[in-house]
């Protein structure tokens, strides 16, 4: 049997996990898929992570080049994570025709139509089923399976850590700090979160899911954006005992008007399988016209999923046939797909306003104006910030986002109206 | 572009569904997968279902022979169902090089050891990915994702009548045979539906997904299998009291010891993802040993979803990179595979006993002495069969079959036991 020899770039979290199943499972990857795979070079700034695992130094390289000259590697896994150097390494092994299997999310959604090229013009493949949902096989499912469906929508829950934080807030009842802070402590979330409580990490991997799904490019910056770090404890509270989680959603969704594509918090109903999806634990949730809905789970992060994912591109990496994007991958908004900004929605709407009689049927009246239909209204139990003071709740609805945002707008201008707490999307 | 000319044996649900995705969805398949894809031949008895649909009497063919014989054709769907004439049938197109697509779970459970043979001799490809789960890729998971784990064990909801029968019990309160009915009536269940509620549907499925998983021959006939029909309205509510649902699982768990396959009524804990798969959905919980916990999650049946996983198989035949089980396909259990029957389950028991102080700790104790520790004990609030009677449910923590096979055994010869009225067991 011969030997496949790889090489690993970035020997941190997820390149030691892809490390341990390779090792560890050599044996039985032999035995079932007839491969042999060798992890010849691990590249890395210092040694010191493979003399922590106590793994002989002649793997160890730290020259990138050399290890792009090596002829003997074919498949190279880049586990650095960030932009640069990871986009030059990975550009290097490419050009010398090596295939490339990475788990970098903000890499794929910045600078895929760059990085494809160069791997379809040296023959080589660009595999990236780690840099979603971890160990969840969602982009072989998208590329490989319902092939003739069109995908319709996309729900996701595809961030951990914002997963573990509201998780958390809704178990424990505790606020947004709180649950960062804990998260912080777990390492689950990075000393700055900007990246995942933003909602940036799960926008470059819906980017990477609705292209694939849609066959159109969706860049990352044309998806609505909106993190977590304002929703509160009483947000949480008032949505359960109206029937919902707050989750932390990438919705994309394609139609005849155009495609969707939005990352915010999402008021999801207890029926719905995703409400259910708890702590670091991720989801897509998908329809296709034919297959209908069908929805994927499992561990979006940690050392071993995304390892397997990565093990198992290599596997893909060593068949030899490489396939690439269908659609043109130029990293902009394909001319002919329309960019859908006035989506549909529900809408949840807390205020707090002048405790007296009246005001919540004044309110209710100017967005029945306005062509808001109201689903539920409820008072807020719990707000006593000033005397007088009363906090009231609204779920509208189904209605068009912006024509919600100037309701919002006009009831903020009302003297009763005190201030406009918080507006969370509904599913 | 080419087309590639296909046929469809056997026109009913299935292959009407599949026709359907290959006409609406042509084009698209064309723009994305760049393949044309021509429904060229439909054989079935009579071109009644042909006309039924207005499709044009060219297509029709009843002559498996002349089928066998076309070369233009290059894929056959087989979604005739039952085990014969569809074997003769698919043996005569995989030995004229034809690969074969099939959603029939019975003939591959059963001659999946014969099939292949031929399909390896003549070249072609045997794609089954609809036999199972209808819509949801669960075979190209397990196929082509996480090849760097080991599978250690497989907990499926894969029969969707008995899923509706078990979920409308529960929500409705009625009983076996009242939801049975209403099964049949909505074409969930057919006239004889054997088939589904004693569990040899879901035992064809987990033969072929636990051997595909495990790398080894898991033949359907050495599943322990056990149906609904015996589950009552009252077990339900009982379980439903201590915070379980009941479903019909299929389980397969591979570990040093060796493959467990079985398929019964289980109590699902509320909190598990699986006892929230309700109605006719069907659902695949999966761990490895590094990508841990995996759920997939869709329709299990139905003209299009199954369709959707044909059209899947067709493009992935058409790719004509056949591939064939890694394992000794003989379709008897592998000499070196240990088959565990002495598993170890939590149980619920369920009993009829005198109405009178004492009894509840008498068999307690019993149930101690013969090593069985005891989770929780109730009375049951509705039994009156008999003036004096009493129905006591003990749930069990973890303990071997065997064991507790014989604990019943000797529960049911004390005095005070009128009745063994259900054991079912807890995943």
């Amino acid at each position: 049997m011969k030997t496949h020899k790889i090489a690993i770039m970035g020997f941190g979290t997820v390149g030691g996990g892809t490390y341990d199943i390779l090792t560890e499972n050599r044996e039985y990857i032999r035995a079932t898929r007839g491969l042999d795979i060798e992890v010849k070079t691990i590249l890395d700034r210092s040694s010191a992570p493979l003399d922590a695992r106590g793994i002989d130094k002649s793997v160890f390289c730290s020259d990138v080049d050399a290890l792009a000259a090596d002829s003997e590697i074919s498949v190279v896994v880049e586990t650095m994570g960030g932009v640069e150097p990871a986009k030059t390494f990975i550009t290097k092994m490419l050009s010398s025709g090596k295939s490339v299997v990475t788990a970098n999310k903000e890499l794929l959604a910045k600078h895929w139509h760059e990085l494809e090229p160069v791997a379809r013009e040296h023959g080589a493949g660009l595999y990236f089923e780690a840099s979603c949902v971890g160990g969840v096989p969602i982009i072989r499912a998208i590329n490989e399976s319902f092939q003739g469906d069109k995908v319709k929508s996309i729900y996701g829950i595809i961030n951990g850590t914002t997963n573990y934080i509201l998780s958390k807030m809704s178990a424990e009842g505790v606020g947004y700090a709180e649950a960062l802070a804990a998260a912080q402590s777990l390492g689950y979330a990075e000393a700055d979160p900007t990246s995942d409580v933003e909602g940036f990490d799960a926008a470059y991997k819906l980017s990477i899911l609705a292209s694939l799904a849609f066959h159109t490019c969706v860049p990352y910056g044309n998806i609505y954006r909106e993190g977590i770090t304002s929703v509160t404890a009483s947000d949480i509270k008032h949505a359960k005992e109206l029937g919902y989680a707050i989750k932390l959603l990438a919705i994309a969704k394609s139609g005849d008007d155009g495609v969707e594509a939005r990352v915010h918090p999402c008021l999801v109903p207890i029926d719905h399988a995703l409400s259910s999806v708890s702590g670091a634990f991720n989801a897509v949730y998908l329809n296709g016209d034919f297959v209908g809905d069908l929805m994927f789970y499992g561990a979006g992060a940690g050392a071993h999923p995304t390892g397997s994912a990565i093990v198992s591109d290599i596997v893909k990496a060593l068949g030899g046939k490489h396939t690439y994007t269908d659609f043109q991958n130029t990293g902009k908004l394909s001319p002919d797909t329309k960019l859908i900004g006035d989506f549909t929605s529900g809408y949840y709407i807390s205020l707090i306003v002048d405790d007296r009689p009246g005001v919540l049927s004044r309110i209710s009246t100017m967005m029945g104006d306005l062509g808001i239909s109201i689903k539920a209204a409820t008072q807020g139990p719990d707000y006593e910030e000033k005397k007088g003071g009363a906090n009231v709740v609204f779920l509208t609805h189904r209605a068009k986002e912006h024509a919600v945002m100037q309701a919002i707008e006009k009831i903020g201008t009302l003297a009763a109206v005190r201030k406009i707490e918080s507006m969370i999307r509904v599913l």
